[in-house]
Order: C-alpha cells, then structure tokens, then sequence
C-alpha cells in the first residue's frame, strides 16, 4: 500500500503499453488490454496490480497474490497462472518491475505542492528550517536551522530534530531526537539489470520511528522498497549507522558508531549492537541477543545470545577459534 | 566544571525534591533539604553537587570528591558517607544521576540567546552561515555557507571551517581545518536503564581542539559527558570518522577514513591508526603506537608498537597466527 | 594539468624565491632564477614546473618528467639531473613540494568570483540551493534545498542533486543521483611531515563522474591530488562510503555501504563491493571480481575472481581456513 502522503500514482495504463519499452511478453496477448495502476509487494499485492517473482525461493508468497499480472521467469510463469495471475515473461523481473514502477509512482518532492504544514502552536521551528506541505509537527517539536521536514512527514510532540537533518517518507514518534546530519527516509540502495543497463530499484515506502528513539549524527535509516523500515520505541543509534531498506528493529535496541544492518533484516527488542557491526541481509537476530563491536553476522542469532567474530559464532565458540590459533602460531612445528 | 558558556545551571533544589520522581532513597532523610545546584564527576566534585559511583572498580575517585550527595548502590553507601557524602541508594545510580542531571543543567541552544557574537573584522563569514551569541571569532577565519558556529564556540585564527559544518560547545584552535559536513560537539552516545525506561546519558562537556587540526568530511567528534574531548596539536582526522566522548587524543596523530574511537579512549601523540580501526572504549593506545587498517583493538596498545588483527595483537604474533592458519588449511589432516 | 575552472595559478616565482622558506638546497644554485609557475605530478611534468621524487621505486616517472625543478632526496639526485631536471636536495620531499604547492596555486573558493553560472531553462533549482560562479547546470536538472554547486562544477542533464549535498572540483554526467548529503570533490586526505611539523597534502586535481552514476548519501569522493578520481557510467555507491583521492572506479561497478576505498586504486568494470569492504592504497581489482563484505584486501584482485576475509584472499582459501580454525578448536588436544 502506497502511502499517499509520500507516493503519488500515474494514472492507470493497459499491460500491453506498461511493457512495451522492456524486452518481456505477456503470456497471453489477449489480457494485454488489463489496466495496471499500481506497484505492490507480491503477497500483499491487489487487483490493478503488477508485481515480481524473480526465485522459486519466494513463491508462497503467491498464496496471498491478488495482482492482475507479475513478471517472472518463463520457468515460474505456471506457478502464477495458476495463481489467475497474468504472467509476464521476463529473464529479468525485478528490474522489469522496477522500470514499471517508476512509470507508475512518483515520490512527492517536498518543493512542489501546496497546503501548509501543521505546525503546533508550541512547536520551535527555526526560521531557515523548510517544512513541506502537509507535513504535521507535533507540540513542543523543536526543528534546528537547515533541517529539511519533507512533504506528509509526521513529528511526534516534544521530539528534537537537529540542525541539518533531513527526514522524508517517515512518521517519527514522541521524544525523539535526530541529532544533526541525520538523513532518515532517503532511497534505499538496491541495483537490478536488464537489457537496457543496470538501474537503481525505487523505493516507494516509508520508515516508522517509535516513542523515544534517538539517531546520530551521519547516519542513515533507508525507507523501505514497498513496505516500511520500522524502529521501535527506545531505540538508541550512535552515528554514521546505516539501517537500510525494509529492517525492522525491536524496542529498546542499542546500536553503536558504524553499524552497518542490511536490507530486510529483523533485529529483536532489547539487542545490543557493539560498533562497527555488520548483519547480512535478510537475516533475524532474536530478542535480547548482543553482537560484539566488530561482528560480521551472516546467519541468524537465536534470542538471548552473545556472538562475535567474522563471520560471527557463538562468543564461546568464536574464542576457542581465537585461542586455538594462538596455541598454533606459538608451536608451529607441531602440525607442519 | 561546566563551561558557562555552553551551559545554564538551574535554580539550586532541594535533595529531597530533585530524587522525589526516582525510586532512590536518601540513606538519612535529615539530609533531604541539602540544596542541590549542579552535577559533577565524582572525583572533582564539590559541594553543592550531585553525583555517583556505580561500580566498587571506580571508588578511588571517592578520595578527593567533596559533592554533598552521591547515587550508589546499597553495597557501596557506607564507603561514600564515610567521605562524609550523602549517600542516596539507587538500583540504577548512572540512569538517576541522568535524570537529576537533565533536570539541573541546560545546554544553551544556539538560536535562543541574544548577545552578538565577536567576530573579528578580517574574518570571512558567509552570509548563510549562522554564528551563535557570544560566539568568537579569530582573524582571518573562513566559515562556508550553511555552516552553523554555536553559541559560545571559539574560533581561532585562520581557521577554515566548511560549509554545512556544524560546531557546538567547542574551544577550536589555530589554522585548523573542519571539511564540510563535520560534526563536532555532539552530544555524546550513552544509554543507561532504570524503572522507568531506557533513558540517554546527557552530556555537559566540550570539545577541544588544538591548533593545525584538520577534520573530515562527516566526522563526528562528541563532547565530554562531564569532561572533555580533547584533540592536540596538528591531529589529521580523515573521512567518516566517529570520536567519541571524553576521548583525549595525542598531538600529531593521524588516523584514516571509518576510524571509530569509543569513549574515554586515550590516543598517545603520533599515534598512526589505519582505515576503519577501531579502538574499545577506556582504551590506552601508547605514543607512536602504530594500528593497521581493519584492526579491532581491545587492549592497552604499548607506545611505539605496530598491532593488527581482530582482535588487535602485536603485528608480529598476528601475521604468525594468519600464516599458521594458512598452513593447516593446506594440510587439513594432519590435525583433524 | 591544473583545470583552470577550479584553480588558479600565481604568478610564476624564482625557484630560489620558493624554496627560501624550505630546509632544501637546489643543486646548483645557478639555477636559483629558474621561474616556476605550477606544480605537476613528475611524469607529466612541463618546463616552468616543479614536482618530486621521493622514492627510487618511482623513478621510471623520470622518464617522461619534463619539469624544471624536483624535489628529490640527496641519493637519488643524479637520476634527477641526468634527465636536465634542476633536484632540489630535501629530505622531505613530499612535504616540500606540497608545501610550494600551496604557494603556487589556490583553489577556486565558490563565494569569492563574479560570473553568472548557465543553468539551463528547464533545470529545477531550489532558491536556497547556491550555484558557484561559472558552474554549468544541464537540461532538467533538479537541485534541492541548501545543495552547494562550487564554482565551474558541471552537472550533466536529467540529474538530481539532493538537498544539503556538496559538490566543488567535480564534472558530473547526464542521469546521475547524488543522495542528501553527499560530499563529491573535497580535499583528498593526505599528510606529509617535514622540519616545519606536519601538513595536509593540498589537493588540485578533480572528481570526474560518468553517466548514471548514484552517490549514496553521507558517502566523500574526494578530489584527486593532481590528477583526477574517475568514476565511470553507472557505477552505484551506497551511503556512507568513502572514495578517496586518485581512484579510479570502472564502469557498472556496484559498492553498499560503509565501503572504504583508500588514495590511488584501481577498481575494474562491474565489480561487487560488499558491505564494509575495505581496499589498501595503489592496489588493482579486475574486472568482475566480487568481494564479500567486510573484507579487507591487501592486494590485487585478478578479474572475475570472489575474495573475503581479513586479510582477503580468495574465497575457497578463505573458508578452508575458517573450517580449518573450527576442527582445530573442537579438537584441541591434538595440536597442543
């Protein structure tokens, strides 16, 4: 679901129109004339729709697939028929889906719309602060010089927005503080090809902040592709942290300097994130967990434990390695 | 000591009304009408102050602190009222200290005060850039468009300091350089718990600069929690790099890009620490000490020694402890 | 080859005026009324210009030096001369140079000249957006609130330039994305040490971007020392990556987050560049190669090859040594 307060849809264009500068067929020509109006996530996709499936990898998602047509690879195309989904063949579906989502969507640019923002009464906002149209500032809100509050954005009341930062696509909670240099709700990274070159993936939602989360200075939360990046309430970031495209990140989490978390991944409530810790995308790191400062985690970490190393394991098992080597180094004879 | 220049102090209170909203208990309730006027660190506190003791590791600061009451845990009052300070019984004495300290000093916000600041007549100062009241300065400096100087700041000659950059409750040098989109004086990251929630540390400190210190793009330097963070003489900080609070750094070191230095840390001078090293907090890293790039260090580092490695090690056991490794996984069965 | 966009020259100098201030001696002090009036890197080097040597491992750069004058150290001074360049004997001769440097040619600074930039008519430039002197702004361009154009910057059409984003000694291509707060073309980082004390390499070359390329925000590409730091067409940056000075980036190459690429490396045509990945100074990465993130590589990556690890080597070697380290901690008693 687009967010209409960020997102504003073209008008809707028949399938055969959507896909004709792409190198894809529609598997049967005669639902070339179906009307696409939106972009949507696969599972949670509706009439009207269009959306991807690259890997068999995702296919339950079709169980809850309601799109009008999906690309997908000529190998997958029965799975989606199967579906009354119209398949389109495509030996590069997500970039295919991206194209035609750009066609389809346009982020509203905070300089182009009218309406004035909301502004409580109480609110601080400096005077060289740009508010977009829209956008709602909550009560006792205090927003720093040169920070730029874009079009639909929701501050929560009592929250500190710093010189600088840069908020766009989000709705940050109650007592909040984004220290200066901050830049939350920007595209997330992500790269498809096709025949036509190599193109960035649009990103068409949002980022959620809960109640009293605080974000350093530099760092970075992505807004999600479709769906949202989402951060609790407490949630603690150093700075020159990125937290990339369609995370979740549970209450009470402590994050230090450096933190890299990759696209898609779950982070629990109550973890703590030593610095410079790096979480491989599309993984789970359970509640309570810690990851010692320097980790490289590729695989998920059950709830409650300690893991260190590249890539990380265990503390205990991560140590033993460390010691093991040690002893090695200092008798090298022995195993040479 | 806070600097009046970047902090108010409240109106004093009384013991009793500044911990009535914490579950903290004064040990002798005859001392509840102590007036209370500022915080301190505990070993330079003085009367009239607040402060506390959270671990039997730090109570040699006990020896020259003279505040009126400290927060500490039950196990630990009787070494604090045996120094003849109040002890006030706290499960969670940091979080209370926290709490009490928002309560008692403001920062000055830079667009709130009056009072114009001192800039000197060869100073270049561009029209966007916003100087704070009280703000100084020096000849010859160069401050870029949409540079924010807060109040109280000092500048000193011939300093150039970058668009966008952004400069609060700091003492900077002579002919220092602050690249564009550097951040210094931010509050320090620091996160304590008690019963009622997750709260973040406040920071009452500075941040010092010596003279011909060159700062990165996007690199943060913190303020002090209490005291300061200090950089000598001629330290060359590159890129994306994160000092944290209560940092001491040597003249003339030099570090690389996604250097990250946790807090308390101190660096000696001429220290080299390669790119994206990072160094534990409370870390002593020796004079001429040399950290290669990549390396984890969480040890004391010797003055004038090379380490490397995750966790760092002297480089010499290190490259040992890589090249044993080589050789086992070219002769996997000899050992296994 | 200074762009005279970006830098201007003074007026040409005696050498023995120059290095007056210098613990250097020119070879023959006839040569002292020699005029210089630019510094060059030694193998490109034109009469009336000065340049260095410093290490014999570069001295096949003599072969095409056509420089007047070269800082050169004591031992290496005949090589100098035998090519009738005037060796300036200097122990440091890096330093020295970089010294002279800063006399003989200042940067452009954006706010000082005259003369109007060329935006095209159908460029969207936000009125807090400053555009330098003589900067070229191409056909539907779009730049955000508070973005700084520095003088003589060429942006290409259809690209967009994000709010607070910084851009100086750069030529950017058509269909490129600079994220908010990204920081394109600022001084390289660079130190040098000579009987004075310590000081920043001065840097006078350029950011050369292709087409299509995307800048994450928070991410530096810093400007080259004398030549110039190239990224080709669509190359793809994540947030909060550093490209430092003189690296040269093929086409299609793709880098997430946090990646750290030192001075002077060559990376090929569509490369991978995990999250965190760091690259040693001067080396190469061939042509597709993909390095897994976090790794840390110390050498020349062939084409088409996948390393990780820290210190990086290929994969397969990589994990044969962590499985390698893990029999030997589960089985310790052997080895010991």
């Amino acid at each position: 679901m687009l967010d209409s307060r960020f997102y504003i849809p073209s008008d809707p264009i028949s399938l055969g129109e959507l896909i004709a500068p792409l190198e894809a067929q529609i598997a049967d020509e005669k639902f070339s004339d179906e009307m696409i109006g939106a972009v949507a996530e696969l599972a949670a996709s509706q009439p009207g729709q269009i959306s991807y499936l690259e890997n068999k990898r995702h296919k339950d998602k079709l169980s809850t697939a309601k799109a009008t047509a999906c690309f997908v690879p000529e190998a997958l195309a029965s799975l989606v028929s199967a579906q009354h989904i119209v398949p389109i063949i495509s030996k590069s579906p997500r970039a295919h889906f991206a194209r035609v989502a750009a066609r389809l969507v346009r982020p509203r640019i905070f300089t182009r719309e009218s309406g004035a923002p909301e502004i409580a009464p109480s609110a601080k906002v400096h005077s060289t602060a740009i508010i977009g149209a829209q956008a709602q500032i909550g009560e006792d809100v205090e927003i720093g010089p040169y920070a730029i509050i874009g079009l639909g954005v929701k501050i929560g009341a009592s929250s500190f927005i710093g010189a600088h930062s840069h908020i766009e696509c989000a709705i940050i909670g109650e007592g909040c503080k984004i220290k200066p240099h901050a830049v939350i709700g920007g595209a997330g990274f992500g790269v498809a090809r096709d025949e036509n070159g190599i193109l960035d993936i649009p990103h068409f939602g949002r980022v959620i902040i809960g109640d009293r989360v605080s974000i350093g200075s530099q760092s970075c939360v992505d807004r999600g592709q479709l769906g949202d990046t989402i951060l609790g309430d407490d949630v603690k970031v150093d700075n020159l942290v990125q937290i990339a495209h369609n995370c979740t990140i549970g209450a009470g989490t402590v994050m230090a300097g450096h933190v890299g978390i990759s696209g898609s991944v779950k982070v629990g409530r109550g973890v703590q994130l030593g610095g410079n810790v790096g979480l491989a995308d599309h993984i789970t790191v359970g509640d309570g967990a810690s990851i010692a400062a320097r980790a490289g985690v590729m695989h998920d970490v059950p709830a409650g434990e300690v893991w260190s190393g590249i890539p990380a394991l265990p503390i205990r098992e991560h140590m033993r390695m460390v010691s093991a080597t040690r002893r090695l180094a200092k008798n090298p004879k022995k195993e040479s």
